[in-house]
């Protein structure tokens, strides 16, 4: 159950903030992985292997980390936030358990995916388990406050996951609709994770929101790098496919960019490969330098800067502590990734 | 909107019963029918046109129905039961859409199944809306007791659809892990609807567990008839492809009792039909004669019987009212319906 992140030696200094927050967080995370095995346990002995595969196979807990580290940040002092880390971590399993079944795609951190081992109907049925036990831990720990937090995170997940459906394969997206979908499927979770540690520790509504806007700001910056690694990355890495969203014709930042920045040859080119899914050798590599060349994939991490920038500063009300710094490195570490 | 239940002639006793429970609660279910309809509201215009495919076309609100027949008789005024009944009734078509997945299955209540017109990809995201949406719902209404069960509930459901994912296509299944399943994925829904009812108006925990048992028992009746009727129904009565769960291969009753009374020769046939898919013209056919000749479904309709008998004693400790009647009624509805 060990941390696993691949990084090359360039990124020793991102490397180096993730290992920053990590260790600051590391003896609640042993207690979340304790919680996030107990509640694998089922009578369908498929739940805790599937489950495992995905959860227990080292993912980097970045969500989970979100809610420790800002329940500390805040002076919180009890063990509640190990219960509503697990929580967010099923969350967020659960949503990739689904993603897999959704996008196809065959690999995952770097593994086959789960639905390719175990089949669609195990994913989505594995899924749905998890989510169920995300709330059954939020009812456990008791507090309505949280509860509406994180329910209100995952409606808004899935309802993103729809939006992105019906933009799919449309090159003609706009950044504002791409933008919609990035924060509801992946940043509504950071800042909810981000919400719950102010909430535990009592603190005013004005630290809330800060603690909120830095989880959305940095999950937004998240995975608009995510969406340029698909693009740039070694698959060593991604620790998934290269190319994954460009053979599922997804309609992410760097090919609206070039879409809208392309002339009518490259737009015909787009439209064949990501709207028509005509793919054939050799257009991912064409697709990229199509990207470098009208600026698109470094102009989605100048995107992505602007929003970690945003996220720096909802820090500032807080009082230099460990957690802040931790923090503020976490998102030196989500945009300099791999870079 | 309006409830569309196919009966034939013979029916018109068991017509009468479910005429009886749901002309009691009319004025509520319309209550619960605008809430349902104000929460499929979204950005995405697919979650309206998906889940009123499902939700607004004309189910049986059979488990809401529960929710507001449960409150009624403990003597609930309050508004509280209609929003949990909307969640009730959100969980249920939560776990249809993943099912329709799942199973494959083309015809849901006599119409096309969401996912044969949405694909797989719809069916899942959406009911992941529905399931965050149900608990949005409860955690608006603000008690903990109630998402505790609902919530418990939701996980036992998702668990009972993975263990009868290892049951499926094995005609050795036993009565009692088909049961298990049944009680997972069907009853406990079914109990959960009850007993919220009890909880709402603060009634003592004795009549609490007697509507819990209530359901439970209903629950499981109700099912075994489903069961049954996938193998004898008009299809025109059943709503749905007659012979689905034979042509998949899933474990039902009907073939578990067929399987264990058969000679050499009928068991050699489950196996060919049921655990290794091989099918050909005729084959359904002979399956029902054989279940016939081995009264395989007569017993399992027997089965149901000996859980409506003591979901009906559940309710004795009730006093008389017309909502216990026409709970009464509803065991011979979920029982007789098709007979």
């Amino acid at each position: 159950m060990g941390v696993v992140v691949n990084l090359e030696g360039a990124e020793r200094k991102t490397r180096a903030a993730f290992d920053r927050i990590h260790s600051l967080v590391q003896e609640d995370l042993k207690a979340v992985n304790q919680v996030i095995l107990d509640n694998l346990q089922s009578r369908a002995p498929l739940i805790p292997q599937l489950a495992n595969h995905l959860i227990a196979s080292g993912g980097k807990r970045l969500r989970p980390m979100l809610t420790l580290a800002s329940a500390k940040l805040c002076g919180y002092e009890g063990l509640r936030h190990v219960g509503l880390a697990a929580s967010v971590e099923f969350i967020h399993t659960a949503t990739l358990l689904h993603d897999d079944v959704v996008d196809e795609s065959d690999l995952r951190r770097g593994e086959a995916s789960a639905n390719a081992l175990w089949g669609n109907e195990s994913s989505v049925l594995v899924g749905d388990f998890l989510f169920a036990r995300a709330f059954r831990l939020m009812v456990a720990d008791g507090s309505l406050r949280v509860l509406a937090i994180l329910s209100e995170a995952a409606s808004t997940i899935a309802e993103g996951e729809v939006l992105q459906l019906s933009t799919a394969n449309d090159p003609e997206t706009s950044e504002a609709s791409y933008l919609e979908v990035v924060q509801a499927k992946t940043a509504m979770l950071f800042a909810a994770a981000c919400e719950v540690g102010a909430v535990l520790a009592e603190r005013p509504q004005t630290e809330a929101e800060a603690l909120r806007s830095y989880g959305l700001n940095l999950g937004t910056a998240f995975q608009l790098v995510d969406d340029v690694l698909d693009y740039s990355a070694h698959e060593q890495t991604l620790g998934k496919t290269i190319g994954d969203d460009f053979r599922e014709g997804k309609i992410t930042l760097p090919v609206v960019l070039a879409y809208r920045r392309g002339n009518a040859e490259e737009r015909r080119f787009w439209q064949r490969t990501v709207e028509d899914l005509d793919q054939e050798a050799g257009d991912l590599e064409r697709a990229i330098a199509i990207m470098r060349a009208r600026d698109a994939l470094g102009d989605s991490i100048k995107r992505a800067r602007h929003y970690g920038a945003v996220a720096r500063d909802a820090l500032g009300i807080f009082p230099e502590r460990p957690e802040k710094e931790a923090l503020a490195g976490l998102i030196d570490f989500c945009i300099d990734r791999a870079y």
